[in-house]
């Protein structure tokens, strides 16, 4: 039988989890708002964006409550002030999410992205929704090698991201300055995204192995 | 005499000061290496990082062995955590500082900031300046009203910022889509540090007088 401690780090590892899954949703469900300039789709990623705000304060304040009630050991300590730390990469990328919500709802009825860096946004959503998937699954089983992979995805974002640059720098480049300025706020936002999903996986490295992340 | 429990909180504060002295620095360093293209310059805020880094991860161990030994009570057991927390926002900053001397050391020896952005930019500079002093000496002293000060300050700098974007998206701009990425990019670590520099403010007065900060 597990004693209430660990029933309530469990239940901190649950919220995790959980909100790993409201942030991929709601990045996955920017992307689509951003390519189809579909407002109602950005309107539902900026409302949906206080469940996990409200995640994120609850599973704080348990924590908090752990640490203060429990007086946990070194080992338990280290889980709970790494959990207070994923939660705020978590809210993070919630927050990314409501960005890129954001220019597609500016923009409505346009689309924001120009039909030549289409692709490359879809593909950044794809590496995006990969990241994020295997994060929640490190989460969830601790798996080393799929954090291994999820470094290489976010070595695949980085190269989108140049890619992105070298057609908004192009010559040919015929959408102006204001497209120039969502782009490069787009591909910043999926990069700081797939930043902080490597961390929180990086971060289970690190309690599973006792070494510290490389960021 | 103080306990070496209060000793060892008191290195914590005294880094975090320090952080901040050199996250301060660095932005100011960087924001004249920008508007002089001075690469100099840049290379030292580049290089300075380091020692900011070295702090964060020092402070974090000195935290977490604090933790794990001396097993605190809820109100210092806060303080550490709050601690472990404004060093992330510390190292962020600095992070910041460092992408806008990399922007200037990739356009040098052009400057990267066009002639009529030049005022704004500074602007920010100053700003910046502004927000980290207040937020190192609301670190220092607990200062609540200072806190409200570096609110306003941030409001300017979003205020600026808003400005950056207006003048890039006249129709009379003149330096193509290039500078255009720059300076959204530019504006976006501003705005950011800023942020960062408001959030470290928020969380001394939420363990001053025990509310949860509004961000």
């Amino acid at each position: 039988m597990r004693d209430t401690f660990h029933d309530e780090l469990d239940q901190i590892g649950a919220a995790l989890i959980e909100m790993s899954r409201l942030v991929g949703t709601a990045m996955s469900t920017a992307t689509t708002a951003l390519l189809n300039a579909d407002l109602t789709l950005s309107e539902e990623v900026i409302a949906s964006d206080d469940k996990v705000n409200l995640l994120h304060q609850e599973t704080e304040e348990r924590a908090f409550d752990l640490l203060a009630r429990q007086q946990p050991v070194a080992g338990d300590l280290r889980v709970i002030i790494t959990g207070l730390r994923m939660v705020a990469s978590l809210e993070r990328m919630g927050d990314l999410a409501v960005h890129i919500a954001k220019i597609a709802r500016l923009r409505y009825p346009d689309p924001a992205v120009p039909s030549e860096v289409r692709d490359v946004i879809k593909q950044m959503g794809v590496v995006a929704q990969n990241i994020v998937t295997k994060a929640g699954a490190v989460l969830a089983g601790h798996d080393i090698e799929l954090a291994a992979e999820l470094e290489r995805d976010d070595d695949a974002m980085d190269a989108l991201h140049k890619k992105l640059f070298t057609i908004v720098l192009d010559k040919d480049w015929q959408y102006g300055v204001e497209a120039a300025i969502d782009v490069t706020l787009l591909g910043r936002f999926y990069e700081r995204y797939a930043d902080h999903a490597v961390s929180l996986s990086r971060r289970v490295v690190q309690l599973v192995t006792g070494e510290l992340p490389a960021s």
